[in-house]
C-alpha cells in the first residue's frame, strides 16, 4: 500500500457502507460518523478517503458538507488519486464505448455516475465539448478535467454550461462560459443525416438532447407518409427527423420564441421548408386549439420538459402528464401513433403508462404499447443507482375501444 | 339496443367492475355475484354478457366456471356477437399493424388480450399460421377463428399448437394438430436475412420466439468481428443472427438434442458452418466448463427459459438468474457485452437488474446498462393488463470495477 493516496478520512457509521459496497456512489450526511470525521472540517469539494466503521477504506471521493449528498465515491480502492491521469483513464473508457457505437462524434461522452465520474457531464458536438459539473467536488477539479479533455479529445473548445438549477443544491453559482479554446462558428449536431444548430451557451441543458437520439431513430417505421405533430419541439429534433424519414407534413410546437427561431433556421438549413412548420405556442393551448379546429395527426410526439422535478411535485405532475396525453390522443387520427415521453426521474415508468391508460379509457380508446423507450446507450444506466435511469417513453397505437 | 346480442348474464358484485372499466379484461371468480348468476350454471367456454351490480352491461365475454379467472371480456358493449365476423374484424385490425411494421410475413399476428382476443395467440410463418388457445372460451370458438383466419389470410395451413401447460388451468387437454390445410414442407422463418427451420408441431411454444426478434436486431452494433456465446440457443436465433451480423465466431449451447440438431441444420442452411458451432449441454454445466477452460467471449447472450414460472418460484428463480448472470460474466472478455433476458412475468425488470448488479459486485465488475430490452411490437403491451408485459432484458457493458 506504499502507493496509496493520502487524503483526509471520512468515516461512515456502522453498517452504512452497505449501499456503497452494493455499487452505489453516494454518501448521505446522516451516514457519516461525524464524531470521528466532522463534516464541518471539510470545505466544499475537498477530496477524501471514504472508510467504513471498522476503518476499511472503500475508496476515494469528494465531500460537500453543505449538501444532503455529502460525499460521492469516485474511485474504489486507494490506488488512484483524483488527478488528471484518472480523468484521462476514465475518459478513454467512456470514449471507447461511444466510438464503438456511434458512426459520428455526436453523443454524450460522460454520463456522471454511470461513467464513474459522479457530478460530471460531457457532451460531444464534433470537436466542441460541452461540460457540466453539478457538485462542488467536480467544480474544484475543473482544471484537471479540462487538461484530460484536451489530452484525450483535442477539442477546439470546451464550454462549461454550468447554469443548471441543480447546482444550487451544492451552493454553486450558475454560469456558462468557454473554459478552453474558442467557438468560431455555430455548433452543429448531426443526427440521422439532419443537421441542427445548437446554442451551447444559451440553450437548454447542454444544448441538445442526445438521450432521445435512439428513440428518434425508432420513429422511422411509423412516420413515412404521415402527418406528424411534434409537441415541445425545442430545436425540432423529433419533427425534422420525422420529415427526413419521409413524413408528409410536420408541425413543431414550442413555447419559446428562441426555440422556434432555431427550428426555422434548422428547417431552412435542411431544406425541409416544404413540409415542416414551426408554431410558437404553449403545448396545452395549441393542443386545445388543434382539437377545436378538428385537426388530425397520424403521429403525435409528446416530449415535454420534466413535470415532476422533485418528488413532492408528483401528484401535480402526473395530472399534467395525464392531461397532455389525453389532449394528444384527442387530435390523433383513427389508428394513430402516440409517442409519449417523460424525462422525470420521479415519474416512474408505470405511472406514465397509467396516465396513458387513464386518458385512453376516458376517451374510450384502446392503447397498444408497441415499444418502450429509454435513454440511449450514451446515457448508460448504473444498475446500482436507480437515479441514473430517468428517461421513459412509449410508442403507442391508439385504437377505438 | 334492438341489435344487441343475447347471451346469459354474468353479474359482478358491487364495485367489482372498476378494473374492467379501467381497461382490464379479466373477471376473477370471487368477483361474481353468484347468487344472481351462479357460475355452476355455466359450462366451460359459454359466452356471456358481463354486467355490473346495477345491471349495466360491460360487454360480451366467455366463462369458465372451473378457472380462477372465471370470465374474460372480449368485446365492450353489446353490439358484437362472438362470431366469425368479430374475429374477421379483430384479425384485420391486428394484421394492419403488422403489415405496417414488418417487411415480411413473419411475426406474432395476435397476442391475446393486447389484440382484444383474450386466450388466443396466432403466429404467422408466411402462409402457415400457428395458433394456440389457452382458455375454454377460445377453444370453443376454434371453428369461428379458423373460418376468420382462412378468410383474412388464406393460409396453406393452420396448426393448433395446443400443448401449453397453462391449458391445464382451464382443464383443457394438450394436443398439437393441423386444424386446416396441410403442411407440405418444413416451416421456415426468415429474420434479418437468416432462415430458420421451425418445428411448429413438436417444438417449443409455437415454434419460434418472435418476441425477441427486435432485440436480436439491436445486437448488430455489438457483435461485428466478435466472439459470441449464445446460451439456451434453441434454434440458434441469437447465434446465427450474430454470425450474419459479422461475428467472427459463435458458439450456440442448448440442452436439447432436438434443438442442437435443428441449429446444425440451420447453420448448414445459411452456409455459416465456418463460424458457428452448436454444443449440446446444460447451460450451467457448459458455463462452468468454459470458465475452467479459461475461454473468453466478447459477447455472451443469456436467453434462458422462464426460471420463475409461478409467483411462488420467485425466490428460487432469482437465485438462478443471479447465478447464470454471474457465470456469464466470468467468461466475458475484458470490456465485454452481456445480453441478459428473462421471459418470466413474475421476475420483475428491477429484480433482473438487481441480479446482474449483485453478480457484478461479487466479481468486482462495473456494469453499464446500454439498452433495455422488451418484447417486440408484435407483442404489444396492454397498458391496463400488467401480465401482458413479460419479456425484459438488458444489453450491458461489463468493465473492471
Amino acid at each position: 500500500m506504499s502507493d496509496a493516496v493520502e487524503y483526509s478520512p471520512l468515516y461512515l457509521k456502522r453498517g452504512e457502507e452497505a449501499r456503497l459496497r452494493a455499487g452505489h456512489l453516494w454518501v448521505f450526511s446522516n451516514e457519516v460518523d461525524v464524531k470521528r470525521s466532522p463534516l464541518t472540517a471539510f470545505a466544499p469539494g475537498d477530496i477524501c478517503i471514504i472508510l467504513d466503521h471498522a476503518g476499511k477504506p472503500l475508496g476515494v471521493g469528494y465531500v460537500n458538507p453543505n449538501s444532503l449528498i455529502c460525499a460521492r465515491l469516485v474511485a474504489r480502492g486507494l490506488d488512484h488519486a483524483l488527478d488528471r491521469s484518472l480523468f484521462v483513464h476514465k475518459l478513454n473508457v467512456a470514449l471507447s464505448l461511444r466510438q464503438r457505437l456511434y458512426a459520428e462524434p455526436f453523443y454524450r461522452l460522460v454520463f456522471g455516475e454511470s461513467d464513474g465520474l459522479p457530478g460530471l457531464t460531457l457532451d460531444r458536438f464534433g470537436d466542441v465539448i460541452v461540460g457540466q459539473t453539478t457538485t462542488a467536488g467536480m467544480e474544484r477539479l475543473k482544471d484537471e478535467i479540462t487538461e484530460a479533455v484536451v489530452k484525450v479529445l483535442k477539442p477546439s473548445a470546451l464550454v462549461w454550461k454550468n447554469d443548471a438549477g441543480i447546482r444550487s443544491m451544492e451552493q454553486l453559482p450558475e454560469y456558462a462560459d468557454i473554459g478552453y479554446g474558442s467557438l468560431d462558428a455555430p455548433v452543429v449536431v448531426r443526427e440521422g443525416g439532419v443537421e441542427f444548430e445548437c446554442d451551447v451557451i444559451g440553450g437548454q441543458k447542454t444544448g441538445w438532447f442526445y438521450d432521445q437520439q435512439a428513440n428518434r431513430d425508432r420513429m422511422a417505421r411509423y412516420v413515412a407518409g404521415k402527418r406528424v405533430l411534434d409537441v415541445c419541439s425545442y430545436l425540432g429534433g423529433w419533427g425534422l427527423r420525422a420529415a427526413a424519414m419521409g413524413a408528409s407534413e410536420v408541425v413543431c410546437v414550442d413555447v419559446s420564441q428562441h426555440a422556434v427561431d432555431a427550428i426555422r433556421r434548422n428547417i431552412e438549413r435542411n431544406g425541409l421548408g416544404d413540409r415542416v412548420t414551426a408554431v410558437k405556442a404553449d403545448a396545452f393551448d395549441e393542443l386545445k386549439r388543434l382539437r377545436e379546429q378538428r385537426e388530425r395527426f397520424d403521429v403525435v410526439v409528446l416530449d415535454p420538459p420534466a413535470f415532476v422535478k422533485r418528488k413532492k411535485d408528483f401528484s401535480e405532475g402526473r395530472i399534467a402528464y395525464r392531461r397532455l396525453n389525453e389532449m394528444g390522443m384527442q387530435i390523433l387520427a383513427r389508428d394513430g401513433i402516440l409517442v409519449t415521453c417523460s424525462c422525470s426521474y420521479h415519474m416512474p415508468r408505470a405511472a406514465l403508462l397509467d396516465s396513458v391508460q387513464q386518458a385512453a379509457r376516458h376517451l374510450d380508446r384502446h392503447v397498444q404499447v408497441l415499444e418502450q423507450l429509454q435513454q440511449g446507450a450514451d446515457h448508460p444506466v448504473h444498475p446500482g443507482i436507480a437515479e441514473t435511469d430517468y428517461l421513459k417513453g412509449f410508442i403507442c397505437r391508439v385504437l377505438p375501444a
